[in-house]
């Protein structure tokens, strides 16, 4: 079984894309809605969490796990590779490929939580490859709580997403990272903002999934120890109506929360 | 000595009010930064936490507590008097008898997080005192993560406050309670927007310290009890540094954070 963790619900991007592209596979999910955020928390608070849901979805019989969360993916990778001997996938790397080979003029932008930001590892990944790209970051705080309060086409929401662009737009990147599994909700509007016809967006969650099957693809053995019966699972470590409703928008069907 | 706690740095308004009308107290304060915020939150969670909150400031000698987090106080304040024997103070009652007395028309506004407003608590207990009182409440889940962005004076700030605040402007309310330890500090904007003549604001902050200065003025005995050397501790359960920064904001001054 594929097992997938998030601090929230926003993570269930890569859920369903893994759910599209590899129909054939069990999920069980993972949501930290107790203790959302983790933008905003420090890399060793961010750290403790990724451990602890990973040994979750281990209990639960995942045999490879998908980090679905920028914050904990830029802060935790590491120690989870030390840590556990699973195949882990995490939602910034394939972000990174997609993003060296899409951009012409070698402008990346990279928006994210403050921890994802901070902790400068696209920065550092994509310029570790190709020293001659420039990248620019931008924290934008303030669109999880947007996303999750349902304002995805707001007044407010356009002004925001505008301000905190503003600065990626002077430098023109041509190629802008979505370093947050919330935002994909928010596309549309943040493809306006930044140029439409100017700029590739590169969504993690679709990137993830297709580094996820060309891996499968080539490792049979873990291929075949993936469940492919069952239901797909969607624990919560807090159920709240705000999170059924951001799932309910992600899958396009309700989706049954268990507590854990 | 005085425990109090928050989900947050939030609460540090209350612990600022009590420092500054009850000197002689020693203070230990916990805000819970790695798993705020509440207020978005299940009530059961949130009882949870502020169980643990309550026993970690017992733990560290407090013999009275105040729940300076409104999302807690509003769903686990009755838990906690079953549970626990020290006196407990929290940010809603001393507000609402504030509110009773100060509104002319009779027409109440109450803001607050998600867990506040849906729990009900400043309606019920308003018109349970008074059946002729008319509460009108308005959750404002965007404000929190606005203070903690820094944005207390930006443009969006203003245009997201004056979008939450129209409901309760058109229902006349003369008096506003503000339901969050958060909101203080976008007290002036605020007070803008919902008509600086003619609607009073009550600070829960300030009215908590009042109340409990009642209290130890007629409770010798817990009075006696209350530590009046040593230093103010500040412990949180994670360190950030928006939190530092706020913490400085409130306090005038920068502020050790411990961490638990």
């Amino acid at each position: 079984m594929i097992g997938i963790f998030d601090s929230g619900v926003g993570g269930m991007t890569v859920a369903r894309a893994v759910e599209k592209l590899l129909p054939d596979y069990r999920i069980t999910y993972f949501g930290d809605l107790a203790r959302t955020p983790y933008g905003s928390k420090s890399p060793a608070t961010i750290v403790e969490y990724a451990i602890q849901n990973t040994e979750f979805l281990l209990a639960q019989g995942a045999k490879l796990i998908i980090v679905a969360c920028n914050s904990a993916a830029s802060v935790a990778t590491e120690t989870l590779r030390q840590r556990f001997t699973v195949p882990l996938f995490e939602v910034i790397t394939p972000a990174i490929d997609k993003a060296i080979i899409a951009t012409p003029s070698g402008k990346i932008g990279v928006i994210g939580t403050v921890a994802t930001i901070k902790s400068g590892v696209y920065d550092r990944e994509i310029t570790r490859r190709n020293p001659q790209l420039k990248v620019y970051s931008q924290p934008c705080p303030l669109l999880v709580p947007l996303v999750e309060e349902g304002w995805l086409d707001a007044r407010e929401t356009k002004m925001i997403v505008r301000r905190y662009l503003y600065p990626l737009k002077q430098k023109q990147v041509d190629t802008l990272v979505l370093g947050c599994t919330h935002y994909p909700l928010l596309k549309e509007l943040i493809s306006q903002r930044i140029g439409k016809k100017k700029v590739t967006l590169i969504d993690s969650s679709a990137e993830v999934a297709h580094s996820l099957k060309a891996f499968l693809e080539t490792h049979p053995e873990i291929e075949q120890s993936l469940a492919k019966v069952g239901e797909n699972r969607y624990y919560v470590s807090d159920v709240t109506s705000a999170a059924a409703a951001i799932a309910q928008m992600i899958f396009g069907r309700p989706i049954q929360l268990i507590k854990t």
